[in-house]
This record gives C-alpha cells, structure tokens and sequence, in this order.
C-alpha cells in the first residue's frame, strides 16, 4: 500500500482526488497538510466525504510528512508549490505537482508571466511534463511530474498530433476555450459569487491568460518547431467542464479525412483519448478521464472541438494517472 | 420630477431599484451613496446600467443628500440604515427603507434577533408596513415606510386573507420557503460561491432565521390574534425567485373553493396579486412586482403555495409601489 | 462473474447503473433491451459510456435474457415493467425492478393510483422493499425485490425510526420535498424543456403524486401502525438530488436530543446513512449512495431534513446495493 | 393608438414581444394568431402575462387581421412566414418579419440554405435587414423589414465598422459564438430537455449553421466586398444571451487604439450600442436592446468580444426598434 500525502486538500482540486484515491485499492492517504494551527475533520472541509475519511488537516513538518507518507500530492498556489516539492524531493519522496511551477521550460518565462522568482529553477526544464499520452516515457520512473493545466491539456491534447504530423500550420493558432466555474478555485470572489456568473458567459484574461506560454511550450516540444498560439478563455456557468474550438490553418495534405486518422492512429489504444464523430458536450466526458475530440476541416481551418473535465483530466484524474505511472501501478487504476 | 437618493446603491436590490427608476417618468435619480471616499462611476460597479445613468457614487453628508434629493431608498445594513434613516427624517425627506430595521414593533423583539440596540426605536410599531395590499392607508401619506422582507411578503400575502376570514387556526402554520441566491446579497462568502451552490439544495437558517419574528408580527397585526409561525428558508440553485410552500390546519368551513374564494375576494382589485388555479413557477413572476398563490385542501390541510421576485415584489419593486404611494404617484407606476 | 441483463437501459436510471456496474468487479452486462428493433450502440445512446461498454442494444425474447444472463434490472415504465419481471423469474432468473411496480402492498392501490391493473398481482405484499437499512434480511436471498422510489427513499429513511422509536405523531406528518429534473426522465416534455424549468422553481402533483402511497405504505410497515402523510414534491432547477424537509409532531420524549440519538442509533453500523449536525444540501451526497439526515424540535414540530442523489441512492445505487445483497456480495461494491 | 398582430405568440420571441408591447405607450395588441382551433387564453400559454393582456389566440384569415390590425410581427418558422407576409402586405399592412425569410439576397442561396423554394422571392434583395444602427435609412418608410438573426446581430456590429474602416481582411474571420438554450425555441427536444444541456457546454451546426451565409451577404452589403466567414455555433447552460468571440487579421494601421475609435466612431450616437474596456458578460446586457463591444489586438490577431441579449437585441427588441422606426415613433420607445 503505498501511503499519500495532500497538500492543499480543502480546494475543488483537493476534493476530487480524495474521492479518487478513495477508491484506488494501492493508494492509502495518511496526511492532509494545512498551514494553519486549526486541526479541522476532512468532514467539515469537504461534506462530500462524509464516511470516506476520517483524517483531519494537520500542519506537519517536511521531515514529519516524509515519516508518513511515500508519495506526495501537492495542490498549492504557484510558488508556495516549489518550495514544498523541493523539500519533499530533497526526502526522497516522489510528487505530483498539480500547481503550475514546473511546467515553463525556463526561470526567465516563469518570472514574466506568473511575476515571481522560481523556487527551484534548477528543475525547470527538466520535469517531465505529466500528460501520458505524450510523454508517457519520461513520466515512468520520474520523481517529479507537472500535472498539466486545464486549458492546455484541452488544447494540446488536439493539437499536437496535428502539429507533429505536418497537418497544420503553427502559425495563426487560435484556441477559444470554455470553462466552468471550478476552474477558477474556492476562494469566495465577486466574478465568482453566484448571482454574478450564474446566466452569465464571459470572456476573460485576454491576451494574458498563464496557460497561452504554457500550450505554446508544450506545442513546440512536442512537435519540434516554434509554435505560439492565441488562447482566449471564457466562464461558462457550469460546476465543470471544458471545450476548446480551436482554428488552425491547414497544411499538406490536410482533409477532414486525414486529420481525423492523423488523431486516430496517434490515440490508438489510448484508455482516455477518443475520437468522435459529431461535435462533443462537456457533459459527455464529466465526472471522468477521457478527452473526446472532433476534428474537420470547413472554410479554410482545420477545426478541432476538444472536451475534458477539468478537475479530473485537466487536474485530479491526470494527477492519479501520473501516481500509477511513478508508482508502476495500472495507469487506469480508480479511474475511468 | 421627484428627486431621489439611494443608499446602497452598489447591491442587488440597489440594482433593480435603479432598474425600476430609470423607466420611472416622475423620479430622477440625483444622489448615489456610499461610505467610502472613492466615487466610482455607476456603469462600473453595475455594467448593466451602462448608458442608462450618468452618475457617480459619492459620500455626502445628510444635509447635502437633503438639498439633492425628495425621497430616499435605503439599502443598507440593518441598524446603519436606521441611523440613516432618522438623519433624513429630521431633515424632511421621505424615506423607504429596504432594511430589517423598521419592520418589527418594539425594541426587545429587535434587539433579541438583530443582536443589535435600535438607533431609533421610537419609530418602532409606528411606521407602516409596506404590503400595499394590507397596509395601504396606512402607508399613503407617511413619511417613512418599512419595505417588507422578501420571504414575509410570500407568506403573508397568502396567509394574511385566510387568517382574517378564520379558515386557518393560528397555530401550528408551516412555512417552507425557497429562495433564489440573490436573497444572500452581493458580497462574497463560501455557501455563495457559484460551485458551492450551483447544483445543490440546502435548507438553512433552521428555527433561527430573522424573518420568522417578521411574519409573526404582521400575521399577528393583519388578522387581530396572536400568530407564531414555524418558517424553513432554502437556498434554491438559481438567480431570483421565492416560493413558500405553506401548511396551516383548516378552520370552519375550510374548502378548496372557499380558501381560494376568500383569497379572490381579499385580492380583488389589486393589479400585483393573482390567485391561480395550478401550482405556480418562480418565473411566472420573474422580473415582475407580482405576487401568484395556489391554495387548496389536502389530507387535512390547507396548502398555498406563493411565488414572487425576490428582487421585486420582495423589495425594490415594492420599494417603487410604496414610493409611488407616499408621493402621490399611480401605484403601478414603473411596474409591471 | 454475475451476468447481468438491463431493461430499460436508455434513461438516466439505465445510464447511472451502467456507470456503476462499470465498476462492479462482479458483474458483467451482457445484455440491454429494447422493444424497438433498431440496435443502436450502447456509447450512441450516452455518449458518457464511450470506451467503457462495447454493447449494443437489442430487442431479444425473455428466452434469450434468460440463457444470457443471470440478473435483470427492469428500469421500465409501470406495468410493462411487471410483465417483464413475471416473465423473467418464471425463467429463474433474479430481477430488481426499479420501476414502481412491486411498491404498493395490494392491488386496489395499485390499480387506484396507478390507473391499471397489475399484471402480477400475486406479488403484490411479497415482494420485499429495497432498502436495506430497514428491510435487509427480507432482501437477502430474495428473487425479486421492488426498488424504492427516489422521495420515498429521503423521507422513509428520516421518518422510520422516530415512528418505531414514539417520537413523532403517526398523523400530521408533512413532507416537503425537492427534486432535481432528472427525476422526471429523458422524455423531453415542454415542462422540462430547458429555458421552462432553468431559472425557476415550482410546485406540482400537489396531493396526488403516486410517492405519498408508497410513503404511507412502507411508514406504516416500518412502524406497525397506520401512517398516512401529507406529501408535496417540487422542481429545482439542479440535474440531481432530493432534500426532503420533514415536519412531524413530537410524542413521548422527543427533544432535539432524543431524535438525534434516535436517528443514530438506528443507522449505527449502516455505510450509506449519517446523521449530520448541521442542515445539509443535496451536493454533500450528489454521485453516492449516501443519506444525510438533520433532525431537531422547533416551534412545536420535529424538523428533519434529508439528502440524497435521487439517481443513485433514490434509485440506480439502492438497486446496486440491492443486487449486491441477493447475489450475495458485500453489500457496498462498486458504491461510494 | 397603432393596432398589432401577432403571428406565433406562442414561442420566446412571441413572449419577450408581448412584454415589450405592454410597455409601448402607442402600441396596442389586438390579435394573436395561431393555426389551431383552440383557442387558449394568452395567460395559458405564458403564465408570465397574467394580466397583462386579456386575450386569446385565434384562427383568423388575413382579411380579417387587416381589418384589426395595422403592424404585424411574424415569428413563424421559415418558408411559413413569408407566405403569412405576401398576403399581409398585399392588404396594406406594415410587417416585421421575425424569421429568415427576407434576410438572405437571393432565392439560389435561400434555396441551398433552407431547403425551400422561397415563397416570395421577389421580396429578396429589396426588403431592408433590420439592423438600424447600419440601415437606418433604408428601414424608415419601409413597409417590410427583415428581423435579423440573433447570432448575425452580435457579429455583425462588432465587425462591419472594421470592414467598412478597412481595419481587417475580408479573408480569414472566424466567429466563436455561445448562445443561450432559448435561441433553440420552445419546441421540446432530447438536446434541450434540462437533464441533457444544463451543466454542459457543446458546439453544434459545425459549418452548416444558416447563420453563416447571413452574416456573410450583411457583411458583405455593409463594406462593399466580398466576405465569407467561419462562424461556429455553441450551446451555453443559461436561459438567454450570445457572446461572439471574432478573430480577424489585422489591416492597415489596426492597433489596439484605432480598431477602439473606429467602433466608437460608427457607434456615436447610437442608443444601444456600447465599445467597452473590459471583456464583457452577457448578464450585463440581459434582458436589454443593448450591444456591448470589447475590441483589441493581440498576437497577431484583431480580437473582438460581443454580446447581446438573444431574445431582445437578438430578436423581439429589434423587432419592436424596426416597429418604431417604420411606424415614426422614437426610435427607442418601449426598450431599454
């Protein structure tokens, strides 16, 4: 059994991997870590799991939580991340980083768009980035993985082999993304207080969202050329989901027929990866692993519509998936 | 033209307040209030109102707002509104007051459930309740009015007619109340966050809610005997809209025909009530000052069910009702 | 391996207990059934089941279930419900039936509120309910059990005990009940329609919903004495859940202690019922096979509030937990 | 007093119509016309109207509606609707037509679109499109006007004012739009049955909307070129509103500031239509004939955000904005 730690367990991100790891047969959690001195129930934090847990958020050393637990996940604020992943790693403890601070190639990029030095340089660059599917062979056996962005895994998960496959072009990328409330955390704030953005559909972060350097990264390493893209985000009001409508310019031979085999053939005998034949729902992939994508070509683009739940593929659900994979587990375990 | 102050303005009800008067041909808005020295333009804090005022929010003293403005609407905080209240008063205004703070009859009653020493307690049981449909001779010509509380106005309406005609028994009334989430107010806190209650159906307030004393009071006043009434708040997955669902034991010739008939004949007349003959939606009395009650008997009991806005018959619209009574105005003058 | 065949499979019962079974280590679906004979695939019906069932349905004679598989689950409209269940286990095969059909005691009610007459009447009264918390060892071993409606269940499990125990009177009894759509089925219908339901709240079936006989009847068994409630469902604009809000008057001892121990005691040991300390909300249990219940006295009443998900514990979980005791089983596999 | 008739009362347009009408101080409502028998009281149909009108539907031939009425507004389905025109306009009557059918220029492109042969194809080309804030002048006097769609309204404003400025290539413009559920109508269907889109997001009509070909011949009319744009469609779960996210090369001197000035210059002086500093939501134009516009340039890209209110500026305020126009009242009675 191997024993888990959660940093930032009282969050959306939180929640929905303690009711995965609850039903994961080699997982036991046995630290919840809280920097505050109050010792809440996980009950009182999280209703949901009533029953599921009985452990309380503690305030644990570094040394104390490596004692107790073998693997780490950590759910914390950009920044606040590093340092916790470097004192773990420092224990030799493995960790699945679910912030964003290890998923920029380089300190320059980080430092300009999330305006903080990074922590822990040294192993930007350097972490695998934790999207199976891609990168499945530098995520075995790795001590650290970047659990990816929401958005990105949205987008990048239809991109890529696009991209790799000479199908379009890297210019001129444009990736519209929706997304529910969740995506946006659990602290209490006026865009986010019900009556707000309940009937409601906004725009947001234009031209200056975290995640744009983040897919433009993982674009260009995974088809090897420069690839920049222009992402825009919208709140859609709902708990969860994202779509991504993304616009490229085709290339070669590009036809509605060969993009739909190019991301065929690169998802066979993918578990979380399908195809589809109308344009998706979020609903269709909710409460689940899977990323459903629907590719054509009309009026000159290649049009790409790309569905997951945030909080499980485009958060907790790759974060279990990344665990199986460093930990040689089934890398569907306690998922679907 | 009538020349208005709102206290309050940057909330919900200041919202549809403003909402109602810029369609209103006799008012004119000339003062927007606020305790903070900042003086933010009205479209910034409401977007909704781009274009239809030009007005900043601004931190006046009373004799300023005298010299701006006829009439003002306060909505403000209880106890702070009160304190308002009677600066206005002394300096001759009319005042509709949207708060909690004139709506009981003594002090004690007051103090014990606001936790609070009234500011101005010698109003107190003398300023009329604003339920046009009750109350309206007592509210042409006052000075000030108490606007009632959004989740009174449903159960009262439907009580009211019943209790006077001695078709219900005083005792043992069960009011089980639905709320849209607006009721909460504009400012952030957990159980509004939109993924909080998004999705999700609590109860609330359980034997502890402050319109309980409300009801209590103005059954009491409205039907000449001593009422207490057990009164369940829920918070319902929506923007606006109240539904109470009322069980009361029948009395005399209690009937399905004669409930509804006394109700027919206590609404006759009046524009804002209907009596209907299927159970009622919220949203056949969305964004409007209309009151619809179902009534009929069932397996021992009489059951009403009543719907209003919230936001309108629950107070601002009933706030332009009585601010058309006290000035003069036709009653239904900016409300449909 | 249990095989397990599915009538009925294209609704939101159907996709639910797919969901479930999909991670039942002891069941298998080996069949779902249609009348028409059309065979679309499984994934073409619910999207959401893409990858996780290669299955089609199919329009076979009870025969052919019968040589296919070992177990039915009926998710059929009444009455041809009933005819598919005598059919199946005059072939020896075990049958949870989620419709309504095997819920009343005798043939009169039925006929009374269901507006037809049984087609196997005979077992009427001999069919045991499906919940286990109160009816367990008449379930275990049983060939067909009639899985509980969705109110029923949030109000049967709040009310049994403190009937059993003389807490509350057997008359008076209201329950006021909340539902998520999903609890009116797929048929699309002006009523459920999304901009006629979204946004709104309402009252319906007041004092003729076909729930409050099966409450009466299962209230009464429970508690050996004639118990005939007051029942008012109502539409909340959510996917799923139910809060029931219960009010009852106080016998013997009731105090809001007295209840609370009730309630405990009589869920001690139980995995799907906690009595919580504070007014829950339906997405405290959304997705589980959980019961919340809040119990106190105020103003005269017991006041009980209970949660569930009406999909899985009000209906596709229970037949689950049900499936699982007559199959012998750990009563929570695959349940949450 | 002008005299109106109303063809298809019955839908979201026909409802949102009648609202605007109750408050129009020279418009009265003297029929409502359906093909039925039946003829139901308004207040069946839309609870929402109780005792706003005291009408019913009828079954009248044009004759008679010429004979009591003056203006009709059409929301028929297509093909339906132009036929219902002919014979209205040929007894002397002014009509805004609420559906497609005079939008289009030419009867091949109705034709491919539709799947119809048009019925009144020599209207085409001559009947003005009812977007004043463009045409105006061609819509005063007129005897017919062309309601515009929803999605083409949104579109069409952020963009004609660039094309016309020269600010952005004709090739290449990609429109994102998000609907609200009541731009489907009221028509009950699996895709808008609340348990199906409510929580979900979805892209629909793919490159085959008939929107598309709408928004090409007005943008192409407005700037004297020829222009074909990518315009995609999305599901939204809220009742009402569009927000069109457009992305367009830049032209000549584009920047962030002069794309700003051309939208304000086209725009100043218009009453319901605003350029905006920050992304905007639907919420803040819901309910409202209004237009909100954000324009800047990013990456490569002129980016712009729209929205509207679908039922109001998108279709029933439009309409009554055209009914104004060609009737000589004020441009804005009756809106907001």
């Amino acid at each position: 059994m191997t024993r888990v730690a959660i940093y930032g367990a009282s969050g959306y991100t939180g929640l929905e991997l303690l009711k995965l790891l609850a039903r994961h047969p080699e997982a036991r959690v046995t630290a919840l870590l809280t920097r505050q001195d109050e010792a809440p129930h996980l009950s009182e934090i999280h209703p949901q799991l009533t029953g599921a847990f009985d452990l309380r958020l503690e305030n644990l050393s570094a040394d104390e939580v490596a004692e107790r637990a073998d693997v780490a996940f950590t759910c914390l604020p950009h920044a606040a991340s590093a340092e916790v992943c470097a004192d773990l790693l420092s224990r030799d403890m493995k960790v699945v980083d679910l912030s964003a601070d290890y998923r920029l190639g380089d300190a320059a990029t980080y430092q300009k768009w999330y305006a903080h030095e990074h922590p822990d340089a040294g192993r930007l660059g350097e972490t695998p980035y934790g999207l199976p599917e891609l990168f499945r062979t530098q995520i075995i056996g790795a001590k650290l993985v970047a659990n990816p962005g929401c958005y990105p895994t949205s987008a990048i998960l239809a991109l890529a082999p696009l991209l790799r496959a000479g199908l379009v072009e890297r210019d001129g990328i444009v990736i519209d993304s929706k997304s529910g409330v969740s995506g946006a955390g659990r602290t209490p704030k006026l865009p986010f207080h019900y009556p707000e953005c309940n009937e409601s559909f906004s725009a947001y972060g234009v031209g200056t969202h975290r995640h744009m350097p983040e897919i433009d990264r993982v674009l260009s390493m995974a088809s090897d050329q420069s690839v920049e893209v222009l992402f825009t985000p919208h709140l859609t009001p709902m708990d969860r989901g994202i779509l991504s409508t993304i616009y490229a310019t085709p290339k070669g031979d590009a036809t509605p027929e060969s993009v739909v085999t190019a991301l065929k053939e690169a998802y066979a005998g993918e578990r979380f990866v399908s195809i589809v034949d109308t344009p998706p729902a979020t609903k269709h992939v909710a409460h689940t692993n899977r990323c459903h994508i629907y590719a054509t070509v009309v009026r000159g683009k290649v049009l790409l519509v790309s569905v997951i739940d945030n909080l499980i593929k485009g958060a907790s659900g790759a974060a279990v998936q990344n665990f199986n994979l460093i930990c040689g587990f089934d890398e569907s375990t306690a998922l679907i």
